[in-house]
C-alpha cells in the first residue's frame, strides 16, 4: 500500500504543480497516471508544440513545460504510479481514501485531487476482433519501453506523428520495421515525413501503402499480421510486435462512477472556495473540473491547484493556523534537504 | 483623451498579463501606474530577488519575470501612462468610464480592471516640514530619469539597496555624490555595500555617517541641505538635488473612494464568476482584491486576469458568441501584424 498526504490523479501540468504548492505546506504527494510518463497531453500528444499562453513564457514547447515543472517539484520528492489507471475509490471511516488502479496498486491518502485533464487517454484501436487477445502479447498501443523491441520484428500502423516518429526511432532498435498506412499521404512534421522517406530509400523502413492490417496471427503471442493492400489480395508479414498508433482519445473513465457530480463530462466543483467536489476531501482541478466561467487553460489549473492545497491543509490540520509565507521572503525547503532562498542582504559598515 | 477597451490600473505582473489575455480576444489595453516603469513591486522593490513559485520556473528573478511578460504582451501594443496615479473615475451614461490621474491625464475605457497590487507605492518621506515645498524642485523620492542628474551635485539619503545602488550609479553621472545615512551600517546586497566602500575610498562618493538631513535650503529650488552628524554641530552641504530613498509603502489611495466595497484594505470581488466588483464594468484582479480563500500570489492574479477578460468581452459584445481557441491550435495574432503559430503539419506522400 502506497501512503501519502495528497493523492493526485493525473500527472499533467496541473497535477505536477500541485506537488509544489503542497510541498510548501509540507504535504507529500503521489501521482497516478495512465500514461507511461508524467506531463499528460503535453508530453504524450504535443511535446514539440509551442504554447503561447503560459504566463511569462512568450513561447514554450509543451515538452519543456513538463520538464520545467518536474525540475520545480523534484525537491518535494513526489511518488509516481505510471501506466496505471485509477479505477476504484473507497472512503474509509476516518475520512481518508483508498484508491486502487486497474493493475491492483493500492494508494492510501488523506486527500484526493483529481487532475485528470480531459480524462485518461485511451488508445483508438483498429477494428480487428481478435486484437484484445493479443494485448500485451505483442500488441501495444503505446510504446512504454523502446528496449522491448531490440532486435525484434515490428509492424507499426498509422499515418500521423506518432507512427512516423516511432518508425524512425525503432529503425535503429528493431531488426525490421514495417510501416503500414491506409493512405499514401502521411500527416506530420515535415522533418519526420522526410526522414521516413529517407529511411525507406535506405531500406531501413519497409513501407506498405495504401494498406491496412486486417488480422493478427499467433497462438500465445503475435507471430504475424495479415495485410491488405488496396485492390490486391491479402498477404502475411511475420512479426513479433504489432503497434497500431491511431491516436489517443480521452475518456473520463472509471472516475465517472465515483459518485461525483458530473456535468458535460467534467466534475462540478465549488469554485467560490476551494475547488472541492460534492464529496468532502475529493477535489478536482484543471481541465477535469467545471464551474461557471470555467476555462480549460493550464494557467487556470495552476491557480486551482494552489487554492486546493490550502484547503487540503486546513482539512488535514483543522486546528493549525497556517500563515502563508512568500517564497521570495521565506525561501523553499525541499523534502530532500535542499533549501532555496534569495541571497541575504548584509548589514555592514562602510568606513 | 486616451481611449482603450480595457483600462488597467497597475502595471505589475497581473496587469501586464491582462494585456495578453485581452489581446487574444482582440481587446486593446492601456495601463496606468504610479511607478515610472512597468513591473510593479517586481521591478521597483525586488528586481534581483528570485521567485520560486511561478509555475514552470524553478527560479526566476522578479526583474526577469517583468521582462518576459513585457516580451509576451508587446505584440498587443499596450499603451502606458507611467508615473501618474489614477485619481478619479466617472461612469458615463453609456456605461463606459473616464479615469483621470493626479496629473490630469484622462482615459476613456469600456472596462476598468484594477490590478493595483497592494496599492500605489508612495515614498516614505523624511520628517522635514518644508520638504513638500521642494518636491520636483530638487527633491525627488524616486529616480525616474538619471540624466536629470548629469553634472549636478546630488545628496542621497538612506541605508538600503536603493540608496546604495543609486549612489553607485550616479557616481558616474553627477558631478558630486554625497551619501548620508543615520547609521554606519548599510543593509543591502554584499556587492553593493562593497562597491560603495570602494567608490568612497576612490573619493567618488562622499560618505557621511552616522548623520541625518535636518533641513533644506533654497528659495525656488534646492541649493543645499543641513546635515547633523551624531554628537556634532549641524553643517551645510551645497547641492542641486536631495534624494531621500527611505523605501516605498503601498497605499490603496484614491481607489478607496471610488465606491467599491472594501474589506481589509482590499476590493471585494465575485470570485464565483468573473472577479467583478460591486460596480458593473469594474473588475479587481491580483493582490488588490479579496474573496473567500484568496491568496495574494502572482499565479492567482494570472488566472483572475484571464477569467476577467472573458467576462469583459461578453460585457463589450453581449451578442457575440466567443469560442475560445487554444494558442497551440489557433496561434496568436498580434495587433502589430505579427503571427505566432505552431509549425504546421504537412500532408505528404512517401513513395
Amino acid at each position: 500500500m502506497i501512503t501519502t498526504d495528497i493523492l493526485i490523479i493525473g500527472a499533467g501540468p496541473t497535477g505536477l504543480f500541485t506537488v509544489f504548492e503542497a510541498g510548501l505546506l509540507k504535504l507529500k504527494c503521489h501521482l497516478i497516471d495512465a500514461l507511461p510518463q508524467p506531463g499528460g497531453q503535453c508530453s504524450e500528444i504535443y511535446p514539440k508544440k509551442p504554447i503561447y499562453d503560459i504566463p511569462a513564457y512568450p513561447e514554450i514547447l509543451a515538452g519543456d513545460l513538463t520538464k520545467n515543472l518536474m525540475e520545480q517539484i523534484k525537491q518535494f520528492e513526489p511518488g509516481f504510479t505510471l501506466g496505471e489507471r485509477a479505477e476504484t475509490i473507497d472512503k474509509q471511516d476516518d475520512g481518508t481514501f483508498i484508491v486502487t488502479t486497474n493493475k491492483g496498486t493500492k494508494h492510501h491518502a488523506k486527500i484526493v485531487a483529481i487532475a485528470g485533464g480531459l480524462g485518461s487517454f485511451e488508445p483508438r484501436k483498429p477494428l480487428i476482433e481478435s486484437i484484445i487477445n493479443f494485448e500485451d502479447k505483442g500488441v501495444e498501443y503505446i510504446i512504454k519501453e523502446p528496449e522491448l523491441y531490440r532486435d525484434k520484428k515490428v509492424v507499426i500502423s498509422g499515418g500521423g506523428d506518432s507512427a512516423l516518429d516511432w518508425a524512425i526511432f525503432l529503425s535503429d532498435v528493431a531488426s525490421e520495421v514495417t510501416l503500414i498506412h491506409r493512405r499514401n499521404e502521411f500527416r506530420g512534421a515535415l522533418d519526420s515525413v522526410e526522414k521516413v522517406q529517407e529511411l525507406k530509400n535506405l531500406g531501413k523502413i519497409n513501407l506498405i501503402t495504401p494498406a491496412e492490417v486486417k488480422g493478427i496471427l499467433g497462438t500465445d503471442k503475435v507471430t504475424g499480421v495479415v495485410v491488405e493492400k488496396k485492390g490486391e489480395d491479402g498477404f502475411i508479414i511475420d512479426t513479433d510486435h504489432f503497434i497500431p498508433l491511431f491516436g489517443l482519445s480521452p475518456k473520463l473513465g472509471p472516475i465517472g462512477n465515483w459518485g461525483l457530480e458530473i456535468e458535460k463530462n467534467a466534475i462540478k466543483v465549488n469554485n467560490a472556495l476551494d475547488y472541492q467536489t460534492n464529496i468532502p476531501g475529493i477535489y478536482a482541478i484543471g481541465d477535469v473540473n467545471t464551474y461557471p466561467g470555467k476555462l480549460k487553460l493550464i494557467l487556470c489549473g495552476f491557480h486551482e491547484a494552489t487554492l486546493m492545497c490550502q484547503s487540503a491543509y486546513k482539512r488535514i490540520f483543522p486546528d493549525k493556523k497556517y500563515v502563508m509565507k512568500y517564497t521570495t521572503v521565506g525561501g523553499v525547503d525541499g523534502f530532500d534537504g535542499t533549501r532555496k532562498e534569495a541571497p541575504k542582504a548584509v548589514v555592514k559598515a562602510i568606513q
